[in-house]
Parts: C-alpha cells; sequence; structure tokens
C-alpha cells in the first residue's frame, strides 16, 4: 500500500480496534482506517497501513462508526418536569390535565418558541448526545401541530446540523396528536396535514420522512394510511410510532408502504413481525419510554430476532415519556431491559439505526466509500458500551474525516 | 449587612435560588449565600446579600448542597461486561462460575493491581460523578478481603480524597464476600477481618466506617454482629447492607448498634422499619442494584416514609451489581422505579446521605457553619435534577468556597 507520489489519503488513524459492523460485528484488532475526502478510503491491519498527511495514533482505543439515534423529538420547548412531579406527589392524570398538562403543555411551549428558542432549549440535550459519539441524529416534528409551528421546529432541527458537527434527517410528525383547533374533527386535521402542512414543508425541503403515531390516542389505521398515502405521492419514505400501548395493525400498515421502521412495537404481532421481515422494515425499539412509563408488556425480541427483523436502538429523547437524552443509556436499558446482547445494542445504534433512516449505504459500518464519522472509545472490551450505567467513555469523535473533542463548544448564540 | 471595614467574607453567590435542604425544601428563590474560611457564613435575599472580596453572579442557576454519593464500591480494578455479555449471549451462572466469573474475578484484579493502579481505574468513574456535582463521595473496601488487598484499596480511597475535589469517606467492608483462602471457614475470616485486618487498618487511618454483607450468600447475623463488636470497640460507626435478597434481621442489628444506615432494604420487614426508625438509621436506596439485577420486590418506601426513617439515594457503583457512576440517574431511578418524589431524591442526595455517613453537621445543607460544598444547575426547577435521564445540568460546582468547573482535569499521572 506504499505510495510513490506522496500521500493519497487525508488521514489515517492508527492503532486502533475497529468494530465494523460488517456482517455482525466485524472485528480488527491493531488496526488503521484511512479517509480522504471526508469518506472511508482503507481499512485493515495497522501494519498493512497507508501513508497520510495526517497520522492520529489511537493508543489502543476502539475505534466504531458514529452512533446514529434513529429516533428523537429533542427539539421542543420546556420539559414536563412538573407534571412528572405532581404525579409522584400524588396527583392523579385527571388533575394534571385539569392544569394544563400532557403533551398539549409542550405544544403550547414550542407554538410559543422562536426558531432561536427551540436551538438555545434544544442544544444541550444534543450536545449531550454528541458527547456520546452520536454523528447522525433523527428529530421529529409533532409539538407544533400547526403549520408554522411545525415549520419552526423542523427549522430548528435543520439548523442543528448546521452549526453543531452532527447530521441531521428530519421526520414529519404532524399527525402525533389532535391540535385543540381540531377537537373532535381528526379526519378534517388529517387533510389538514396531508394536503397543507406537508406539501409547504417539503417545498421548503423540510421533510426527510413521514411518521404517524397510530394508536388509540393517537390517530386510527385509516388515518395513518391517508398520511402515508401522501407521502408516497411526494416520493418520500414513511414510518411509524406502532403498537406502544395496543395492537392498531401498524407494523402491518407501515410494511404494506416498504417504511423504513416501525419503532416501539410492545404490541406487535407474529402477523406484524412476518410483515416486517418481509418489507424488510427495521424495529426500533424505545426502552426508555417503556422505563419512564413502567410498562410491563416487552416488544417481542426473540421473535423478532428470528424473523430477521434488523433491531435498532433509540433514544426516544421527548419530554413527556422519554426524557432521556443518552443513546448510550437506551443501549443498556435494551440490554438489562430486553436481553439484547451488548452486540445486538451496538449494532442497534448504528448499522441498524442507519437503515432505519434510510442512510444504510452512507452510513453504519466501516467500509470504504461511506462517511467517516466515528467514534473512538476508552474501553477494552466494546460491550462495556452497553454495560456502564451512566458513564460515557468516548474520547474523541470524527465528522466527516475531521477529529473533535467529546464535547462540543455551542457556537455563540446558543 | 453592610461592613465599615472592607469585606467579611472571601465570595458571595448572588443571583442564585437556594435549595437549602433545612426542614424539607428551603426553598430561597432569587438569593444569595456568603463564605468564609470554606464554610457558609450567611445566606438570604439576594437584596441583602453582603460584600465580599469576590462576586460570583449565578445567572439565576439553582444552587443545592454538593450531592452526597453515601454508598459505592467505585475502586476497583477490572470490570464485569465478560460475563454480563456471556449471560445476555445466553451463558448459565453455572458456566460463569465454571469460568472464573463473579464477584471473585474483581477480588482477583483488585489483589493484582498497584494502588495507583487502582487510582487510574477508578478515576474517570469518579470524575463522573464529579462532574454531576458530587462533593463527597463514601468508598467501600471489599475486594481485596486480605490485609494487602484491603489496605491498598483503602489507600487509593484516601489518595482520591486528596487528589481530586471531593471529600472521601472510607468504609471497611472485608465481610463483603468469603475469600478463596478460608473456603468452608467463615468463622476464621471473621476473625481475621476482626482481629487482624480491622485493627491494623484502622491504626494506618484507613476506616471512617464499617460495613458487612448480611446475606445467606454473605455472612450471617452472628458474624455481622462480631464485625459490628469489633467495630465498637475501636469507636467505629457501622452501617450494613441488609435485606437486599432476603430478611435476615439485619436492619434490626444494626440500628441496635445504633449504625449510620441499613442499605437496599428490599426485604426488609415491619420490625426492621420500627427498629430503624428508632435508632435513627437511615434507609440507604440503591436502585441501581435493583434495575441491573431486574429484582421484582421494591423496598416498603411508603412504610419507611411512614416510619419516619430517613431516605437516602446512592449509586452502589460496582462492577458485579450496579456498574453505575451517576448519582443522578439513581435520583431517577428511585422516583421513576420505587416512587420516590423528586424533592425526596434530592433529600437522598444531599442532607440524608450526609446523615447515612454522620456528617450531618458538617455538609448536606445549605446552613451557616456548615462547609461551603455546592452545586450550581442549569435548571428552572429542582426536580428536572431527578427527571432528566442521562442528561447532567450541572454547570459548576463548589468545593469549600471555591468554584470549580464542572469537568475535573486529572491530575498528571493518572
Ligand atoms: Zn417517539
Ligand atoms: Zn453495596
Amino acid at each position: 500500500m506504499s505510495e510513490r507520489h506522496g500521500p493519497r489519503y487525508d488521514a489515517v488513524f492508527a492503532n486502533v480496534n475497529l468494530a465494523t459492523m460488517v456482517e455482525g460485528f466485524g472485528e480488527v484488532r491493531d488496526g488503521a482506517i484511512a479517509v480522504h475526502h471526508g469518506r472511508i478510503a482503507w481499512l485493515g491491519p495497522r501494519r498493512e497501513a497507508p501513508r497520510a498527511a495526517v497520522i492520529h495514533d489511537c493508543d489502543g482505543a476502539w475505534l466504531t462508526p458514529g452512533l446514529v439515534d434513529c429516533h428523537t423529538h429533542i427539539v421542543h420547548a420546556g420539559n414536563r418536569s412538573d407534571e412528572w412531579e405532581a404525579r409522584l406527589e400524588g396527583a392523579s392524570y385527571e388533575d394534571i390535565a385539569r392544569n394544563g398538562g400532557g403533551i398539549m403543555s409542550t405544544v403550547r411551549a414550542t407554538r410559543a418558541a422562536s426558531v432561536v428558542d427551540l436551538l438555545r432549549e434544544s442544544a444541550p440535550r444534543v450536545s449531550q448526545l454528541l458527547a456520546e459519539g452520536v454523528t447522525t441524529l433523527e428529530i421529529k416534528s409533532g409539538y407544533g401541530l400547526n403549520l408554522q409551528g411545525e415549520a419552526n421546529l423542523l427549522r430548528a432541527a435543520r439548523r442543528i446540523g448546521e452549526l453543531l458537527p452532527v447530521k441531521v434527517r428530519t421526520t414529519f410528525l404532524g399527525a402525533h396528536a389532535l391540535p385543540p383547533e381540531f377537537i373532535d374533527r381528526p379526519d378534517d386535521y388529517i387533510a389538514e396535514v396531508t394536503e397543507r402542512m406537508l406539501p409547504l414543508l417539503v417545498k421548503e425541503n423540510l421533510v426527510d420522512a413521514v411518521d404517524a403515531f397510530c394508536e388509540r390516542i393517537g390517530f386510527s389505521y385509516d388515518q395513518t394510511e391517508r398520511v402515508f398515502a401522501a407521502a408516497r405521492k411526494l416520493g418520500l419514505p414513511v414510518k411509524l410510532h406502532a403498537e406502544q400501548l395496543s395492537d392498531q395493525r401498524g407494523a402491518e400498515l407501515v410494511a404494506r408502504y416498504r417504511g423504513l421502521s416501525a419503532d416501539h412495537l410492545e404490541h406487535v404481532t407474529p402477523a406484524g413481525v412476518a410483515a416486517m421481515a418481509a418489507a424488510g422494515t427495521v424495529a426500533v425499539l424505545l426502552p426508555g419510554a417503556w422505563y419512564f412509563l413502567r410498562e410491563t408488556q416487552a416488544p417481542p425480541i426473540a421473535a423478532l430476532r428470528e424473523a430477521g427483523v434488523p433491531l435498532a436502538v433509540a433514544s426516544d429523547c421527548n419530554p413527556g415519556t422519554s426524557p432521556l437524552s443518552s443513546l448510550l443509556l437506551a443501549m443498556n436499558m435494551a440490554c438489562t431491559l430486553w436481553r439484547l446482547t451488548p452486540r445486538e445494542a451496538l449494532q442497534g445504534a448504528t448499522v441498524n439505526a442507519a437503515r432505519a433512516l434510510g442512510l444504510q449505504d452512507q452510513i453504519g459500518t466501516l467500509e470504504v466509500g461511506k462517511r467517516a464519522d466515528f467514534a473512538l472509545w476508552d474501553i477494552k472490551r466494546p460491550a462495556e458500551l452497553a454495560y456502564a450505567i451512566g458513564f460515557n467513555p468516548c474520547q474523541a469523535v470524527v465528522n466527516g474525516g475531521v477529529m473533535r473533542a467529546r464535547d462540543v463548544e455551542l457556537p455563540a448564540g446558543f
């Protein structure tokens, strides 16, 4: 691999153990990885490493693909610690609803916030994820529930991708909850979502995918299908909050639309699992919400695994049901609570999470041609990533071939 | 409060909301707190704040007593991610025991480590706690299980208190598990613990309190009492790992010795609760282990609360049953899993944790004369500390009146 005419690579990260995540785990001990023009250009054993303009000696660290948090509602205003505290002090759900709590309190706060407000409130949460080696982040709308509110939220999401070292994928979740303006008129709201909001948001290039909350307390199967049909007309991929609290046949529906992912899945049926397997739809597991809500029915991990459904793990970062801004902790919860193996958890936060975003050709594994997004870890064994609880062994992050410190400085104005 | 002859205070922290933790919560909005010679010298409303050599404008932050993690096994070598992974991949406990797993693998690694090795391995975990505003830390021995091993572990604990901005309290837990040298001879090991190890460790000033693991898989009631009697002879306070997996009447025993705390308590009986209440023994709740081991029987929180037993919350940081190095997360788990209120969780990590260490006269509340150990938080409501999961809103820490950045630089040599 030597060169006659000077280095062909921008940088080499040497003296690393690679977890390539190719075909399982793809471990390369005492390896090296070379980058060029922001992409992976070579990887292999260290002794065969090519020359490069810059050599980073990584001192025996583990290097994985940058982590991918593929399901978040991280952009929102305010938090719901007040109603959580009230519940723990004995208030009933009715008391809280009477005091204006629940998702609508987040909607009110988010509607009242400017794009800059939303950026300022969300940046500390995003920074927390970035310090854990997250290099790609999905952000859903769904707290605006009107054109202006959804647009501002998605603009803030796009700005995060411009201002911070992270690739952002936006998902339009207008069909998250019924806004007060449409009380008792859910079908009218779905018309607003599909005929007005979605096309205008797409025109502004704010939407990479479309999602809905298919649930008794959300939208019906038929309403969800109308959202999917609108997405298909615009050439957008779909995903779904499916079977979190009850079976709505959402997994079958999203599979029928060859959706990227079905998320939650605590109550998915064998038919739903089979449909997902046939369609290649990823199961996005969200143990943070299950933990925070103290649910008891776990998703059928063994059945999903047996059917060959790819398992992803995400934070579901949101103020009402999963105020979690640690993907490493979501990985631990997936193992501790639902018995994923540590390897499955790492696949779930890399290769399978990339697939849940439709980005499997770009990120999620260490392969030549993919984006040079890496996380470097001060660990002896990759299982430590999921094992340690509330501990972050990330020592540096590489975004598009450029190394940065683990903690991200927020730009002025944040 | 004006002064004629120059400032009487070293520093004032102004523009803060104080959670003094005196008589419940003791909130002072828009307050200030003055320090002198490392102690709290004045606190009250901002408009009455005295002059001082240095004024810190805290920009509306919340200021609490520095957090106290009152139950940890944070000094140890190695980790047990390997056996955890093996379990999740299907190995039985027998497989793991056959491969030398379990607590004895940590004992072997810890015995083989030098004091400097132990410091190096433990410092990142300690740093994680310090970044969360922890200013006092209890560290137990119990992975040496012989004189040399226990001494080295406790020396490393003392060194942490010298090298890092944290007050360390050491607890001798020689009666943690039966070392292989004493197999089938637990009474002989207790004699070694009480007649040789404890006196020699005390002579080296390595022991602030004495603990034991009273359990079927640990030591019996009678063996535990022999440890307590030896502690009493040396004038040392006692505490106990009590009723974690079964009722052993440990809570009654430790209360009879007017112990500082009984810890775990999942299986404590009404008699145990009553004994603790009468003796003023603190209940140290350890939800990390309960979470990690997927236990189902919770400690009787309501009964403890009703009896007036002070509730503390701690990380139990240890490699086998609670690889948790976040006290904020332990607070969240105590609320989420066991329904403590966020205020109880904060009391549990401040005033009641101080009491569990016998330090209630020195730390744990904001009161004139107490040590000026504070944590400053970028939050709107104190409940956010327990509400957010895997998020650290600590913005600065004050140790003995001296402000430091949240992230601690490890000294050279670590
Ligand atoms: Zn969600
Ligand atoms: Zn313990």
